[in-house]
């Protein structure tokens, strides 16, 4: 068996998601499915192990799976073959041979997001499936100051939503950054963190939304992580603005080379 | 009666193109039952006229239509009440008063069109409903040099689809550019002109790629006028590539300020 590395690209729009269900569109359903037929439908079936959920509607520039294959097939026909079986809301943007004892799920050291959120007082035709929308006034100034207040590690308790099951919300974020794209009317949220839990990505832009529109003080955040208590962060902006950006393998970046450590996943 | 003159944008995927047809969700169904909403379902019903049709999928970032009013609005509550009202892949850009002499079709003295043809080997996801797709290798140069022979009056009889009914296919393309954003890895063609007929763009699109990757001769665009026969044209472009992106009135462009002659159209 060789295991394979792959880097795909998905339009979370029609999709219920990334984990596989039954009677479901999903990521993980689908490309499992592809990647069995690819293989000719090998008893017992090949598994798919993605470095971990998207939820509906939320997009993946470079979302990261692993799995076995029976051939030892050149990246390049895995890449092809795939792309050619898959639907055109997915693709494969890279295929790499990789040793077996990578995992794309336990060996993450990272992951990046980026939340695009269009200010327009309508929500222009092609973007309401790929933007959040915010149609108070905002000040780009106090959003940027307010990203600062998540970089560090911090219990993120007061920014993850119930259903969560890890086993601690302590969360280490490198680096958080907002941009105004004036032609687009648009900023773009950028998170780097070393794991992020169910939700908190979409909970963290529903809190510096409302401190760049002056909603809550300027440092609030800080005020979330000691209440830890969801119920005050209450806005969870829609899935159609974030997308999974990069997912980190150990030893990838150099400045955050480790992984997240098992009793914290 | 108040005549109202309306800009809109839409994405064109989810509808069976512009023209009322029963059963089907079309632009001007949708948009004539919220104005008839808006203006609490007069009898006679109030008829949306527009600049013109596109076809199933084709967008549309500046598209035209004009309706009489029962009730003296500002322009404001117009384009406020219509956007309310509006599902999310349309949208009013503005809202203008007119005299009762405008028409929306009859005074139009050009259109612009955008055509995003995507050069990527695997289409990207979230480009599948709004560009063409091109995988030969291709050359800007040469599709610059063919683009420039589609200036001027011209006999577009090799360029129109079966199925049109205009009474002329003499048409004058004022502007026709073709640029290549790399970072997109994206050609962009623009065509304005005082008029086009039924598939003209995605036909046109067709032939000047074929020319960029040399399956035809620089200034094949020159033979296909005098052949005058569509056969010879063959490729139609996807309509998710194309866009009308604006429709010129009468005196709007003052280069180019005259409408098409009736017996023309």
């Amino acid at each position: 068996m060789i295991r394979y590395k792959v880097t795909l690209a998905y339009d979370g729009t029609l999709f219920s998601g990334f984990e596989r269900q039954p009677d479901r569109r999903t990521i993980e359903g689908v490309l499992t499915q592809k990647v069995n037929i690819m293989a000719k439908n090998p008893d017992p079936a090949i598994v798919v192990y993605g470095s971990g959920r998207t939820d509906a509607g939320v997009h993946a520039l470079g979302q990261v799976v692993h799995f076995d294959f029976p051939f030892d097939l050149p990246t390049k026909a895995i890449y092809r073959g795939l792309n050619s079986l898959l639907p055109l809301d997915m693709e494969i943007k890279k295929a790499e041979k990789v040793s077996d004892t990578f995992h794309a799920r336990y060996d993450v050291s990272g992951k990046r997001y980026v939340y695009r959120l269009d200010l327009g007082e309508f929500k222009d035709p092609f973007k309401r499936n790929y933007t959040g929308n915010w149609r108070f006034p905002i000040d780009i100034e106090r959003v940027q100051t307010a990203m600062k207040d998540f970089i560090g590690e911090h219990d993120f308790s007061s920014f993850v939503a119930s259903g969560s099951t890890a086993r601690s919300n302590i969360r280490t974020i490198y680096e958080a950054t907002a941009y105004l794209d004036k032609e687009a009317n648009e900023i773009r949220l950028e998170f780097y963190g070393n794991g992020f839990l169910y939700n908190m990505v979409r909970i963290m832009v529903g809190v510096v939304v409302e401190i760049g529109s002056q909603m809550r003080p300027e440092h609030d955040i800080l005020r979330l992580y000691d209440v830890k208590d969801r119920d005050q962060a209450r806005r969870t902006m829609p899935a159609s603005g974030l997308y999974l950006k990069k997912v980190y393998y150990e030893g990838e970046d150099p400045q955050h080379p480790t992984k997240i450590p098992k009793h914290q996943r």
